[in-house]
């Protein structure tokens, strides 16, 4: 690979931070703008985002759910309805008191997440169990006063999707969340090629205003974990304090149980930081806007442009997202930029290569260069992005097996976090003072307990109380 | 068809502005918020806008737009850096003045638009000619404080895309103005059924910051007209305020040329404005959410559902979007709430016909009813949308051309205006005097001047003096 050659960015395990911030900048995948904390998604990163949307959307349409748009704002007397969930987001909040150029009777509240939006519309449109479910999702971006901000991870505006249904009973509710999980996985593992590790957040961690959440976290290649997307199952608190009620079957009047769930653009932020490597952005195939970037060599020789182009129509032809780079760049500063931008195939096309009727595929991945004949490359193409594909994913499952590590001891726990990071598994009791002392002993939180419960041990390491729960730890973002 | 029989509307021609209300809400279309004048898009009226949005991001990208996010807000000062622009839209804004719990240093504008956000972003990543153009588009909502609001047509929320391009010189900036005006066309002819009028703004009702605004008009069923999009050639004034400015091939440094333009969720109106009637929405087929509805009768009979889900299965191989009905209400329930949605196409299959093997077929723009034979019904249907959308089109075109009154007598004109409404074609002698006459004197304004500039006089009939322009007048929303 072409290391560095022409955009200079910091080597990823110098500085991994700063690698992380040169790639974003450096892909052109976003800008900052002139509030702080506000972020440009550029064409390039934008193209990620829809990627993931269009994944996700066919699949909640063909599971039943259906879009809406709820307003930007809610009344500051709305918001503050359900008390668990302000707690959790008030100090977040940004607050128009401005509109017309009058101070308002009532200030508004940007939405930092919309329950209160959708419970208000349902406790106005839901009667009766023949209006149940009810399978609600929109796409939108949400507002969070962040101080300290990082592009795609942490920002005071993000864009995302957010679920919001209702149900009759808390088993089909329960049932939805996990289904979600479930498609939340699949995109995981079939499109950003990140294998998540799955469980329950403890109470200490769970979203305020829940009875459960159930989250996908991924491990980054520094060893951090991060929380890339939650279902909630929320029990009846937000009907109960939105007075959303039915009339079952049986004639009598029931609050209904609800679930939210969603992900977000931190999903970009993990793509990054799961596949990246010293050269750049390493792009999932069939996440890449541009599965095949296609690269003439002497371009103005004879007949070497007319063969990208063939190749070009041919892969167009079957469904591939190709682009050939006919500017006026030197190859190598061409390769370099299709690099940075993890594009997973190249193919250079020189007079050389054409004389012999052959050309030059390298895979981003893993830098393998090879010389394939020019009349089956196209065909060939498929096969090479489903290879890929699942070579990424294998790499980074076995980035998660090798950095996955077992303890029954706390001090061993605390070495493994201080030298190692990863996750480590290890028993708790189930009290928070314990997760409390991780986090100020380590820095560590709780990430999850998986839902394949195989006890590592009796006691919690922490205290010596008996335990209750195996946990995921890890470091996070 | 059943008028009005289970969900109550007002008559349309007895108060069309009740009627369009009660549309919107027992269509389903959207729902008020406890914010005043921030609507609820509900999944029916969504689903309309992402019929749109589909349509209209697959023509964008094919002609080389690329999707952007920018920031929900902007700084001040930002906002008032280019005049006229702030001119036109402080008044409007929304401000945000405490975010995490504390006063702003500075106050930060929700976008009412984000030509200043498109524009300072513009300004750091252009440099050389080889820069442009940048043909950059958004899908967002924006905030307008509004005083008096109606469902889609005018609200202090609505949802949008707006384009933002850059070019080299006057001539591509015009080209693309006019371009994407095509494109606005030729979704109105292939999409809504709408014939939109089309020309250019007098410079009373431009952009503020525009040097022209083209815009597509559309005619409502009350002799209104409805602006329904706008595209505008921007000139050099935003790259001046904000210094955007480019090295040429030339190696003259040169500011570019400007474009913007954008469509929005107003379209929702001006589809049940132009197309429905008295028993609710009419939808063109191609937009429908749901093309055809499959109304079984006596579902309990033998036979009767299994012979709806086979038609179903058969239309929806051949890509048509169809849904049963299969509810415990009644047939003739069934039939008021397939019209008030406006679905195209109503198919009634009862024991009695699945008998004769046959289904009754009845069309929604016309009522019309026809008996069919079961077994080529499921092959005719794309045929039959394909003359509804035709036909309907076709009326909204008579509708328009019956409605254009052509006079070079002031007096006939507020006659004309007052009495039977619809598009007056006078001249015009340039003067925002006369426009501000027309407008005290009917209410009505100058909607555009046609491209085709075929004069009707030589003088201006509301001052006589010389004629410059010929100008379609109308009362508009």
């Amino acid at each position: 690979m072409a290391k560095n050659q022409v955009k200079e960015i910091t080597d990823r395990d110098q500085d991994f931070a700063q690698w992380y911030t040169d790639v974003c900048r450096k892909a052109e995948l976003m800008d900052y703008s002139e509030a702080k904390g506000f972020i440009i998604y550029r064409p390039y990163g934008y193209a990620l985002w829809e990627g993931m949307k269009d994944y996700l959307d066919d699949l909640f349409k063909k599971t039943g759910h259906q879009n809406v748009y709820m307003p930007l704002v809610m009344p500051e007397s709305l918001f503050l309805k359900e008390a668990e969930h302000v707690e959790g987001f008030a100090p977040e909040t940004a607050i128009i008191t401005i509109g017309g150029n009058e101070e308002l009777a009532e200030r508004l509240i940007v939405r930092p997440t919309s329950e209160v939006l959708f419970c208000s519309h349902y406790a106005k449109i839901i009667t009766s169990y023949r209006d149940l479910p009810k399978k609600y999702n929109q796409w939108c971006s949400v507002v969070r006063w962040e101080k300290t901000t990082r592009p795609f991870l942490r920002g005071s505006e993000f864009l995302w999707q957010e679920g919001h249904t209702v149900h009759k009973d808390e088993e089909e509710a329960r049932k939805e969340a996990l289904d979600i999980l479930d498609i939340y996985e699949k995109l995981g593992k079939d499109l950003l090629a990140i294998p998540f590790t799955i469980g329950i957040k403890t109470e200490k961690e769970k979203f305020a205003g829940a009875v459960d959440t159930y989250s996908i976290e991924a491990l980054m290649h520094d060893g951090k974990a991060l929380q890339s997307g939650t279902t909630h199952y929320l029990g009846t608190g937000f009907a109960k304090a939105f007075n959303i009620s039915f009339q079952d079957k049986d004639g009598i009047v029931k609050n209904p149980h609800q679930t939210s769930w969603g992900v977000s653009t931190r999903l970009i932020g993990a793509v990054i930081m799961v596949h990246g490597d010293d050269s750049g952005l390493v792009l999932p195939p069939y996440l890449a806007p541009i599965q095949v970037q296609i690269i003439p060599i002497q371009q103005h020789k004879d007949g070497v442009l007319k063969a990208c182009e063939e190749l070009k129509s041919e892969l167009l032809d079957a469904g591939i997202r190709v682009n050939i780079d006919d500017s006026d760049k030197s190859p190598g500063w061409k390769f370099s930029e299709s690099e940075m931008k993890g594009i997973p195939l190249r193919i250079e096309i020189g007079p050389r290569d054409l004389a012999n009727g052959q050309c030059v595929v390298a895979k981003r991945y893993n830098g393998e260069k090879t010389t394939m004949d020019l009349s089956i490359v196209g065909e060939s193409v498929p096969a090479f992005l489903e290879k890929i594909h699942e070579a990424m994913y294998q790499n980074a499952l076995m980035n998660v097996l090798d950095n996955t590590r077992t303890t029954t001891d706390y001090e061993e726990f605390k070495k493994i976090i201080s030298e190692k990071q990863g996750y480590v598994k290890m028993m708790w009791c189930g009290e928070e003072a314990c997760e409390e002392k991780v986090k100020a002993d380590t820095q560590a939180t709780s990430r999850c307990m998986p839902f394949n419960q195989d006890p590592v041990g009796d006691i919690c390491p922490i205290c010596g109380k008996p335990a209750k729960h195996l946990v995921y730890w890890a470091k996070a973002y």
